[in-house]
């Protein structure tokens, strides 16, 4: 398949949200209390949420800046491309980087919004809701086909959870951002019957729950003082735990058509596992009384599991050791693993480097996500108007030059000293 | 090639210790205080040293047992096969399984002898050196060429180690089993200089850290609830995060002889991760500050780790991807994941199926461990005397026989709820 005739649908990436998230959809008299951003002397922009402050940082709006510049200092508004926070912008740059659609996880409330877990329930759930009316409502309507819509979880209650799953799938999403891990957070673990409603819920709505590397807020850090280095490489770990861990979980069992997307996960790694999980069941289910009703536990993996990968060659060689029904592309856009405006070329590169046919290429590309998220582009936008070519001649003219940063800090950033910091932080929280 | 012709060496086994190991080695002062082999009223035998008791637990000695036997109920001396304790006995079983020489890690001091670091460093390196004199001088003399010496550390004091890496590698001895992550136990983490000393007397006498999973003491467990198989399934976590501490450090570029074997981590998942780190050097090394002197850190991998596998066809098939000069077979007796004494069986219809020639077959089975680990059983035992079929012949006779327990156990052991039991007790230590 020729690179320009790739139709591109990204599961993974992310909203910088704007400051107006809030006015439409929250309740008057919250309106005082809700989050806001507040632009500080330093010229960085952050979230001020009762004792929290969340800032701008984990380099998480970089796209279209050198890499000499990517860090975890704080950043301002001004300096990152309108395409973060601006829906009209982020469908410019959708079409520059020749992609037809995309998932937004969100920012600045965390993966599973457990920002918005307050004493107040009512408060909270209000937040959720103008949090998913907003997202849906406006960000993703205002583009018919560009966006497959996800929601956040009211994440400290399952019932109130399960009655947000299925409000929103009333209005068309079937994404659920959730964590990898409950019981980091202090909630019950994914074992616990507690969690039921949401299963149902979920299965119910054909909402698959689309949980993203990062999601527990722990760290994969050995000691405060590996490098970072360390902590990239290892990013994907927690989301094979929490593979691992809701494979061999009476959910898996009970609610059959249970949905699970490991979000920026990567694939290379999947035919790994799936080996090791069958070999895990050879030899020790009969003390551990796993029972897959005769299944293998790979088969059972590809049947609630789908993975993802940005750019992983080793997966799409493999493809067909993970199943090709359970692979989708992600974008991961404006993050500094993304490879905007550029994934087009690289990613054709890979299928072309792996021999991959066009119905391979198709599935991986955007099929398997249609199928998996409940989203149909092509009944707002003809396939031949979906193509990287054709989006990308949509785009001619808009500036993806490469931008460096647009003022200078007032004090300068040691982006190593940065991490550092944070790693102490993160460990010290954790003692 | 021929399963009959294969030459088997195992980089990963285990001793059960006998009662007997300090009495020829430590000082009379101290034989008094020494850990003790104790017979207990419930049948089973356990290790006393100061306020530890050690069982024979952890799924450590099955080699021989029906699959419904497996668990972690504490077992008696006369429940295992003499081979995990008696060297004669482990020789004939190595025949029988085909096995021409073993690395055998310890048990009941855990895999980095944390258990003899006392209070008392003069008494705790007794200890250490005692444990290593029987090993080398006892266990492995007593059949020339059949078994890689392998010593215990002196954990808590790195110019100590060294020294006694120097002291057993003039023995001949170029194996020291470590932990995958001192900082978890309380020492400083690879990145200090603190270990500099040990790095120097490693690199200095061609010794490999042989780091094996589980040496931390950490469980991979998601929550305290999580279902015994999840552990299982995740077991080689660790040991990925200590790849990823490793190879990132300071003492890899400053070390260049320096040689790390991942014991029992398995190969399959290598391909994916020298992916992801050399991704990680391209995306963010602008700022991290790594610099490899021009080489990528898979190439750097690849210099100073070796990848070790019981059964991983995933490997075997990507053994160029991983680099056939760095993968070693393990046999892993007498531990549950252990095929003894059908391994050769396994390991020939994997090679087999992945159409692997000679030559990468002599690599993998035996070359890669004699050269890493500077082990020459060819100066002993002739090659035609070494391989599986003359190794069996020789053992012809030999009770391989399953055995199922031998006596009842005084109560009835319910495996699942002793994980439980062990799992929530983790969980609180760690809390």
């Amino acid at each position: 398949m020729q690179r320009d005739d790739l139709i591109l649908i990204s599961v993974d990436d992310h909203i910088i949200e704007p400051p107006d998230i809030f006015v439409n959809h929250l309740p008057q008299r919250y309106q005082d209390d809700a989050p806001r951003l507040v632009h500080r002397d330093d010229g960085s922009d952050v979230w001020q949420f009762r004792d929290n402050t969340v800032g701008n940082a984990a380099l998480n709006a970089v796209a279209g800046r050198p890499k000499e510049e990517y860090g975890l200092d704080p950043q301002g508004m001004d300096e990152i491309r309108p395409g973060c926070y601006d829906v009209h912008e982020r469908v410019k740059d959708m079409n520059a980087g020749g992609v037809l659609a995309q998932m937004n996880f969100p920012s600045f409330p965390g993966f599973s919004a457990r920002m918005f877990a307050t004493e107040d329930s009512d408060f909270s759930l209000a937040l959720v809701r103008a949090y998913n009316d907003w997202h849906i409502d406006e960000w993703c309507a205002a583009y018919p086909g560009r966006f497959i819509p996800m929601a956040l979880p009211a994440i400290w209650d399952a019932e109130l959870c399960a009655a947000e799953v299925r409000r929103v799938a009333a209005k068309g999403c079937h994404s659920l951002t959730f964590t990898e891990n409950p019981a980091v957070l202090g909630y019950p673990s994914f074992h616990h019957e507690y969690w039921n409603p949401l299963w149902r819920a979920l299965s119910d709505t054909d909402t698959v729950m689309s949980v993203h590397i990062g999601s527990s807020g722990r760290l994969a850090i050995p000691a405060v003082d590996s490098p970072p280095d360390v902590m990239i490489t290892l990013q994907p770990m927690n989301l094979v735990s929490a593979a691992a861990d809701l494979l061999w979980s009476r959910p898996i069992k009970d609610f059959p058509d249970l949905k699970i997307a490991l979000s920026e996960g990567g694939t290379g790694w999947i035919p790994y596992f799936l080996e090791r999980v069958d070999r895990t069941f050879e030899m020790h289910s009969t003390w551990t009384l796993q029972d897959f009703g005769g299944k293998l536990p790979s088969e059972v993996f590809r049947e609630h599991f789908l993975t993802c990968f940005i750019t992983d060659s080793l997966g799409v060689k493999l493809r067909h050791d993970i199943g090709i029904d359970n692979i989708a592309w992600e974008g991961d856009y404006p993050h500094s693993d993304s490879l905007w405006p550029d994934a087009p070329e690289q990613l054709h590169n890979v299928l072309e480097s792996c021999s991959v046919s066009d119905s391979d290429a198709r599935k991986m590309t955007h099929e398997n996500a249609m199928r998996w998220y409940s989203f149909d582009p092509f009944a707002h936008i003809p396939r031949e108007q979906a193509t990287v070519g054709a989006l990308r001649k949509a785009a001619e003219g808009h500036d993806v030059s490469i931008r460096s940063r647009s003022r200078q800090l007032t004090e300068p950033v040691d982006k190593l000293e940065a991490f550092r910091a944070r790693a102490r932080a993160a460990t010290a929280a954790a003692q």
